[in-house]
């Protein structure tokens, strides 16, 4: 499969760059006969939105989705979904200079030495967060499709800024509470403390990373393609898509390597009638298939590395050591525009193994 | 891509179970003119041989692999080479409890739910660790093909066993001493506690987890294909198919979240010529690309799930309470025969993408 | 791969529908560095183009290709192509009857089957003619990188006509006159038979098959992946794709079957220090590598299946006979716009199969 | 996917030489619960067995297949099936001239320059008709499978040998008479007249080429993924593969391309309450998809190449001109081999898609 595209069954392509005409996705696979319109997306796609707050950028994008294609009548029609949002408010000129001296920590150098100058720099291009713009047009199809056939419901949410952290998972009830707050952490003492952080960091020309945490509900039982298409490793290679990613866990993940098998087993008993585990520190996943536990799942990023701060580094034509101040309009910290992201991702893969597995039809109704 | 199955241009279908008549690899893609034989697979195959000293499984299996198709008077074809091990050691009775009273922390409930019973559940079957050494049989050849064509080189230790940890990455020197040890650790102080810890944990009933970090160096600049086929992506989606690993990061993964875009940025440099950066947090990869620093990662493996503690299970058919001890031969610790694993896995997607990129010819000389 | 993407170093996933808002390609894996501009595309499409004479559907489109993403400052960046047509002349009501009279001899009534008419039926939709555009728009850019690079050239032609035939291969003198006449054949003769054939056709409201034969030179020896992906199975695959394909055949084809090996097998001689063949009934690929020779095949159209005349079909409703008269615009003959589209999917298979055996790379110049 | 594997969700990966230790293949995606032994794929294997008769090869080989994997306790498991056949009667040193002197009309040319001489050019290596043993290794459990769950028959044999053709189509009460003579022709007096002109091609040193017909019986409504996955394109890729085939075509082919729309087009009728199609003139495809018709395709086979009779060829060494006069044991005409082979690769291709369409589940009871 070439780069640009993720899915066996159920998938996307993504196109376009940060300071092109457009950004957008093709879905393909999606069963005919889901009822589907713009605003489906559009809710989603506001919740990423550019420009809403201090805590993410200045640069102010509408993000307005069009189908242009696979909707018939109101309805998905089996054909691919291509879907289209036109770049608005590019400031290019901002990045001439980077062309010549990359930033550090971003993807300027290794993609200028890989495509020998002729990539779209501007904005970071094809490496740009903006593209997962198109993530999330494709997952909230994946979202919708899972919510009206099996049920299945992801959430995620900012359970760390910098070195605050939320003190335990969200369960259903706080999970309304994410996108009461700008930084999409549901709970109200971290989110107000992160955010609070966040502007610090602004303001001394720096940037925070952080990490999401993502929760997947009613998941059916023996999702997964033992070996290599276990839903962890389906699931990571897409996470590892979103810029700024350095770190997936599943469950009890780098923790549980420091305990002992009978703390960490997740002991088997059974509750109204069906058999479920006392703790959940497999995430969900246990040899690579789902046990109908929710899926539990950690995402680390990286702090931003557009930073205002003075930073050494080399002319790529002279060779010369130089100092970079970035300017332009960047995220002091990604994290809180990026659980929509997550939720989008994980749901595509979760469509596609589900029609793997024979839980979705080819048509619906 | 069927589950079995990994890789585009360099890659390799895994078949076998733990308790069948042996497990084996195809790996198709391998340029023709590469010398191969045996013993080139064989020695790393050992590396990872159960039965090898406490530390590990008590089963013994020589592991002697077969090259079955592919190699012609020494050289490989550029046809598929099959390989296979008959398995020899396998005391099936052991498991005829667990088809109907599933281990805690393993994937004999959704394995058993997924398949409706009719997999091989003998000594995990498909799900087996032992179905590693198909890993290591295509990773020995892509490790070859890398070192022969590019010199990339892959070593990856135990960093972590239980709360024990190496104190920092182990550079060129402290390479020769991983397998001087028999839990792989270079650091002669901390793989001697390690190896107290594991014993401590058999003796118990109990098991303990770990973390592998994996270095590989002489890295070319921009391997890698945005978006989805980042670098990022497909290491951690073939390290996932390893059982029991609950983690990857990579550079300063899950810690670097905690720190700021100055601190964690790794500023550019001239050094011999070269531009490098000063320090590696990005772990060898920026955009998804490498950017020609060493790819540093840490795999988090959980504690082994059978243990002969006593747990709680739920008997499927009856749907009661039950209790468990497993018998059996198993790891008390599955990290000390991580390494090769590991490095196979890296190099099998090395070789892909170098493939990819024109980096290695179809025809060796 | 889903049913929409082709190709897998090369390739391009298709969009769109005949009476949708748009048809659009999306090309990924084109290196980067190829000077491009919307020019060499429209080239191609205006070749293909409808509504440019009486042989072909009086529909008109002027098929303009806006590109959308992947091309920055004249040449591509290695990121991911995106065109797009916008439809114009749709007159969708012409089909209302069609979604319960399904057409013989069209898609109609089994994709109502298939999407349990959830399908957007209109101009056949997503099986519509109009959707080898897209195939045009990929293929432009195919063509020009084979060109570029190494020369490869691909020619295609119409060589029958119903009953009328050309009475040879094309040479390259001939391949100059294949635009110069509405049929697309380059022997003038049979070209005004086959234009009088079509007319006549249409006037009585029925429709003409026919046959296109394609050659393509300066082809680099051993291009291809046995087994499964050789040259003859991925160009087949390609060409089936084009709606009322019915037939694809290789070198002396069904017609070398009724001959003895001796007359059939191409013996080899040296012509200007080349090792070339004196026949080239193998159409130049052996054992699905290409040899050397110039690679020649031909694709079987059926004649087109919406015809004026009175037909017999079934009110997929009530499962009653009923008469069917088929109104609209509708080509008597498709071969004559196909010589472009066949063009287009050679040059997509050879451009991918050329970039895995090395012979292009990443980055041009 | 590597070009020794087909099929997305059934599928295999084949493996082996002519002349090596072994030919195998590894079936991935097969459901669980099929009940499977090896006289299942053995019976099938028997059909294309060498040696067998005077129209093929004196190569005497048992072809008795080994299961390796993926079978437990009489069932399919879910699992890989990896199954081998051990090569006993090779004489390679018949092959030993035919490195240096490739043999017109067969791979060994492009073979030995797209490997630069590392390619196991015994027997044809990796080129030989012998691999087509793994297709049916493959194709004999999908048959099984296609049986058990949808009903789906496929049934093929030769229709014509050099000059010699038969009448009409195979019915279903012609069918069981396929196996009935060496020709593997249900039409006796025609399959006179093949065996009779077979043994006089072998006797003048030189081969016959043919055609196959294909039936597949009980098709369900509405296979195929457009647009680049058609049932025609993914038939076509698969019978592509089978060494010496140069034409494929549906329904009414190439002789369609000939004819009228009025008379081509298949009218629809009602029969027995189901809606059906008078002539049959798709071959039971329309827009890639199934319609419910019988499958009817044909696959045109060149005569053998390695024939006794002298022939001019190159040395490749010292690009002089020199005679070649093909020895070892070769057959005069393999179309008599080949209905199980078709059936193998139809069958696959079929399976593959039913899953894909939802209509096989994951697991059978």
């Amino acid at each position: 499969m070439l780069g640009s595209s993720i899915g066996e069954r159920f998938g996307f392509t993504s196109f376009g760059e940060s300071h092109g005409r457009c950004v957008g996705a093709v879905v393909d696979g999606c069963p005919a006969g889901l009822d589907l319109e713009e605003k489906d997306i559009q809710k989603m796609l506001d919740l990423r939105k550019p420009g809403q707050s201090l805590v993410s950028t200045q640069r102010k994008e509408d993000d307005v989705v069009e189908i242009l294609s696979g909707v018939f009548r109101g309805y998905t029609t089996g054909a691919p979904i291509a879907m289209i949002i036109w770049n608005q408010d590019q400031h290019s000129k901002d990045y001439e200079q980077l062309m010549r001296k990359p930033r550090p920590g971003h993807s300027d150098y290794p993609a200028w030495a890989k495509y020998k100058g002729f990539n779209d720099f501007r904005g970071g291009g094809r490496f740009s967060g903006r593209l997962t713009a198109t993530f999330v047009m494709a997952g909230a199809i994946a979202k919708k499709l899972l919510a009206k056939t099996i049920g299945i419901d992801t959430y995620s949410y900012t359970t760390q800024i910098g070195k605050i952290k939320m003190k335990s998972q969200a369960d259903q009830r706080m999970k309304k509470e994410i996108y009461s707050n700008e930084v999409r952490c549901p709970d109200k003492m971290a989110a107000q403390k992160m955010r609070t952080a966040i502007l610090a960091a602004r303001k001394s020309g720096d940037s925070l990373g952080g990490v999401i945490e993502s929760i997947t509900t009613n998941i059916p039982l023996g999702l997964g393609e033992p070996i290599f298409g276990s839903l962890e490793s389906d699931l990571s290679k897409a996470l590892y898509s979103i810029p700024a990613v350095k770190g997936v866990e599943f469950g009890s993940g780098f923790y549980g390597s420091g305990t002992t098998g009978y703390q960490n087993n997740d002991q088997y008993i059974v509750k109204n009638g069906k058999i479920v585990t006392k703790t959940n520190n497999a995430g969900g996943i246990l040899g690579g298939l789902s046990n109908g536990m929710p899926i539990v799942l950690r995402v680390a990023f990286k702090p931003a590395s557009s930073i205002a701060k003075k930073q050494n580094t080399i002319d790529v034509k002279t060779k010369k050591p130089t100092l970079l101040v970035v300017t332009g309009r960047h995220d002091p910290c990604v994290v809180p525009r990026a659980p929509p992201v997550v939720d989008s991702l994980v749901s595509v893969v979760l469509a596609d193994h589900a029609i793997k597995c024979g839980l979705i039809p080819p048509v619906l109704r």
